[in-house]
């Protein structure tokens, strides 16, 4: 008990006491700030931190750094549209692009970049429209319909695109308004080998040595658009125990889950997810080394599998760490009342957790789709759905489908980006190969599995964009008649689907009903003090410089250039440490002294990568682009010990873009006065 | 109905018209080869390919091709030793050896040889001794017993290692006596990249392009053994058409087994096997990324790991296969007698096969090991246990502890090969997180899995030869005062593994008495006319070399020279396509017409690596080290419709050995007169 009681303080007090925190925009920590740090967070500063900070559809963070639309970002964001804009004879991602005019800069096929404008708490609305005493199904559709009602009256009110965002697993519901760019272009991007030096070997360790950027330009009427609110470049980067900001938007974290849910995620999603990420990542990989060609095709794939991968090893190897969980569990003993009646929320999530893991795995590979791992069987179930859904009232279709996320979706939907059927046909067949390991498998209707996937490849006409878009626009008739084998398949399977759909969906309703009430006794201990779970939204996290310890050894604040070569020498240019071409010719130009990559304390998540790293002045300072190990943890737990942040220095950039890569124009724009 | 009659018919009839058959020397399908081939096989031409096959007990196969006990194996066999016999400083993996005299020839630390010399029935003295109405327990008492008895006499008489051979699951058993080496040393090996040329993306496809071979020698007191009976080399090689034999140690088909038994194979050891192997892939290839001394000591284990990979996903794609899986049901249907009162067999196998898939992946992570991937820990058991075991007679021992096999079980207890305390650590963290995946995790008493694996290693002295022979001379007294980490952990588990161990071989006795039923029905039918699964012991196989279609597009039946620069070219001299300095400078010198690898329908599997593939006078004319894809479903069903074994051609042999290898006193040996 007395170990128990240690740790509870321990924990307790470290939630007031370090860094720790994902803001949400709304709430920040200004009393904290100017307490610890005397840093006085004026609505300036924060106003300029939410318009210049850039969420990534794709899955990542960026922001804008000159007044005339110009983006920065990681290369490892924008190498999913680098890759799409390469061909077999152009390959952007191995030799880099930079476009010296206006004139040369490469527009994107299908990027939408969504940047906040304003926060509105709707949480008394959402509430009233879930009534007590409703079924599951009912509440469901009631929160459905009362979602969508906001949304289509912001979305028509202002134009801006409008998500109602879930804090506190069900506590809070606020509504988020954002401008959105859809014509954006490519500027700059280094060489894939600079940008990911190290590989996958090297990915979430320190020391680093990554020029993981690169730079995009929002335009609107066809002209670089407007951003007034910017963040300066700094020419001289963060010092050692300085104050730094991360602005971005963090994935998901789950340090206010029940200790329940932390074990399911430890028993039955983390395993789930990792088998079938090791299994991807073998599958793809045999495919890569068949030829220069189909290495090209794969890599787009493969590094978002071997980066969560290894991501959510670490999850993994957390949850399953003794004192991990029984910090949880101390912290979640002392959360709850003394008196046992009121442990209701509780038990109910145990329950909830037990019903998620005997369908959870079904639900991946079919409603989410982890068997059908096809970008054509993607496009053929939204047509589907699409057709059914729209001509329903728009509170009672699925969320996808609402009109305030139309327009994002047929981006996507009829994005040009030309579909390799190979590609598609190897991806089917390795999937449902994987449904059959979990016992899950397909009717094949009596086929093989590659007989069956190559039928439904070879049978459809869905890579060519004219003939979505007419069965876009021919809806439930032209659905219906279509004989298209992906289309045929995903409309004869969807009932199916469906079904697995909604039971999940209920489940998460019970599931944030029973959240909603633990948040609401938090709230009465802690207030708003203990920031939200992260939901892929823009937060604000601050913490300082600094290096740390493993095993005894120093690890400083910032590593240099000059110590990269050592690094590329050591290992002997061996793939992945081997260095473009323009690194081992120009290493005698550069500035070897210069820092390269720097840690800081700051709260953060994959999602982050991409956010700019503020002082003090909200200057760029450096660009956030991974944690160390020791950060793996912080889905569940915040430390400051070894946990951190990595990114890139300000005056890295400026010194490899000035010194190896001529960009003097580029340069001008960021540090124009 | 039809479909399934047609069926039965054409499996029935393929199994007697096809060259199906991993034949047992003292069964060959004599009169089938007359009257198919008009070949007389010979006793004389059997009792070399007998004495002159070897069996190499690191899981392959090789041959003597000279009377001085020279022997050839494939480079992936020999690859173990070559990797243990280099150091940091003489990587002969990497660059390849050439002992020019005899006096440079390297002595394995830990290679044992066994070349069968005897095969005597002992069914019926097996049979008697198990006696109808005793318990599982009891019969596996009595079976361990006369097992015992048979091999401790066998071995006091000749000398000769002596082990008992189940075949057909349990209907026969064979004494088989081996003349064993201990001495065996490295003669030469080519390059790892022109032996793999292509890596795990060619591995089990073909064309191939592979120099997969290494040669050793055999001593005796010292000197060149004396091997009377061995394989000329051919000058000539195979023709197209050719009869060629095959002989070599298969090491588990699985073709008689029952359609329960392939289902839990498909359910339950198939889908667990493939998520171990890529666990541990996935773990080794982050640790050799580490730097050029992690690679060189993870390569070791990486190769069988990602080997094993590619076979058990090809037997699972095999086994999800519906027409594959109704074929094995027509031909159990049409073996199965007409009355369901004789079914008893197949339906005891059904439960058996119910009751392995309860415990069989908590026998597989804590009594094979798989949770504790470290050799550490595999002496520390075998000395636990020897304490324990040894005092029993021997008819009551594990069977890896009786007389018989005590002298090779000490030859690899006291190897001095060094073990490295870093990547013992590395291995046994991976393995423990492996068990915490499936949820059947370890009681680490509270540390994390780091902790407790680090504290096993770090205070174990079990890496000095002379602690493993001080605790084995020392006895049961020894062990239970010893305060050795691993000892102690050895030796504290060892009542809980001993029960899943006994539950495991209870269950397998069950299992044996069924097959044996089974065995009787089929013999009646069909005589020993179907040859019985593969144990890993000496079979003959036989078919013709022929190319074959995939696709619409033919491949030939062989490769040449010219063919494998031209694909490293394609593929850009892209690892694993990269070939070594000697091949691309020796280039000119080669005559590139010159046959490389070749294929053949002979019925091959795992464990034939290294086979000798010998023409009609027993010529050795290539040597086997892989099968295609198509050869994947081979474990469950023989065709010969484009499965090959894939060998390479004794012509590419003899000219790389004397235009890059300089050679000639090697060439002398092969092919003097």
């Amino acid at each position: 008990m007395k170990m128990k009681y240690a740790l509870i303080v321990f924990f307790l007090a470290a939630a007031v006491r370090a860094d720790e925190g994902m803001w949400v925009l709304n709430n920040l920590p200004k009393d904290l700030l100017k307490k610890k740090y005397d840093f006085d967070l004026t609505d300036a500063w924060r106003d300029r931190a939410m318009k210049a900070s850039i969420r990534f559809n794709n899955g990542g963070s960026g922001s804008f750094v000159s007044p005339n639309g110009l983006a920065i970002t990681n290369h490892h964001i924008g190498s999913d549209l680098i890759q799409k804009l390469s061909t077999k004879e152009r390959d952007l991602h191995k030799h880099g692009f930079h476009a010296k005019t206006i004139e040369d800069e490469l527009k994107c096929p299908d990027l939408e970049l969504n940047v906040l404008q304003e926060i509105i708490d709707v949480t008394k609305d959402v509430q009233a429209a879930v009534k007590p005493g409703m079924t599951p199904a009912q509440a469901l559709a009631a929160r459905k319909a009362i979602f969508a009602k906001i949304t289509k009256a912001s979305l028509a009110k202002t134009g801006l695109r409008s998500d109602i965002v879930t804090l506190y697993h069900g506590a809070q519901y606020h509504l988020y308004r954002y401008k959105k760019y859809t014509d954006v272009r490519l500027v700059f991007a280094p060489e894939y080998q600079i940008a990911f030096f190290g590989g996958d070997s090297d990915n979430f360790e320190y020391p680093r040595y990554n020029l993981d950027i690169c730079f995009f330009r929002v335009y609107e009427n066809g002209r670089p658009a407007l951003t007034p609110d910017y963040f300066k470049f700094s020419t001289v980067g963060p010092k050692e125990k300085e104050l730094v900001f991360v602005s971005g938007h963090p994935g998901r974290t789950n340090r206010l889950e029940t200790l329940s849910h932390l074990q399911r995620r430890r028993d039955v999603t983390l395993p789930y997810m990792l088998n079938m990420l090791r299994y991807r990542e073998a599958w793809l990989n045999q495919y890569a080394e068949k030829g220069p060609e189909p290495r090209r095709l794969a890599q787009r794939d493969l590094f978002p599998v071997a980066n969560a991968r290894k991501a959510l090893t670490g999850q993994f190897h957390g949850l399953v760490d003794p004192a991990i969980m029984k910090s949880k569990e101390a912290v979640e003993e002392a959360l709850k009342p003394k008196d046992p009646k009121s442990w209701k929320p509780w038990n109910h999530l145990r329950d909830i957790h037990d019903r998620f893991a005997k369908f959870e795995v079904f639900y991946y590979l079919w409603e989410r789709g982890d068997a059908l791992d096809s970008r054509l069987h993607r496009i053929a179930r939204h047509l589907v759905r699409l057709a059914a859904e729209l001509p329903k009232d728009d509170g009672k279709r699925l969320p996808e489908y609402r009109s305030s996320a139309l327009e994002s979706l047929k981006f996507q939907l009829f994005s040009p980006v030309p579909i390799s059927k190979e590609y598609e046909q190897m991806k089917l067949i390795g999937s449902l190969f994987f449904s059959a390991e979990m016992k899950l498998g397909p009717t094949t209707h009596g086929k093989s599995i590659p007989d069956f996937a190559r039928a439904l490849i070879q049978g459809t006409k869905l890579d060519h964009v004219d003939e979505r878009k007419r069965l876009f626009e021919g809806g439930a008739k032209a659905i219906k008649e279509s004989k298209d084998s992906m289309i045929v398949f995903a409309r004869e399977s969807d009932a199916w689907f469906r079904d697995t759909r909604t039971e999940f969906d209920e489940t998460e309703e019970q599931q944030s009903q029973a959240y909603a009430d633990i948040a609401k006794i938090r709230f009465k201990k802690f207030g708003t003090s203990i920031a939200p779970d992260a939901t892929f939204t823009l937060r604000l996290a601050f913490g300082t410089v600094q290096g740390y310890e493993v095993d005894g050894q120093k690890l400083g604040y910032t590593t240099t250039f000059e110590q990269m070569y050592a690094r590329a020498k050591e290992q002997e240019h061996h793939h992945p440490f081997d260095l473009p071409k323009r690194w081992l010719d120009g290493k005698k130009k550069l500035d070897l002294k210069t820092p390269f990559n720097f840690v800081s304390t700051a709260d953060t998540i994959g999602g982050n990568s991409g956010s700019p790293v503020l002082n003090r002045k909200g200057e760029f300072v450096g660009i956030n682009f991974d944690r160390n190990r020791h950060g793996l943890v912080r889905n569940f737990v915040y430390t400051d010990r070894q946990a951190r942040h990595i990114s890139v220095h300000s005056r890295a950039i400026l010194e490899s873009l000035r010194k190896l890569y001529d960009a003097e124009g580029l340069i001008k724009e960021l540090v124009q006065k």
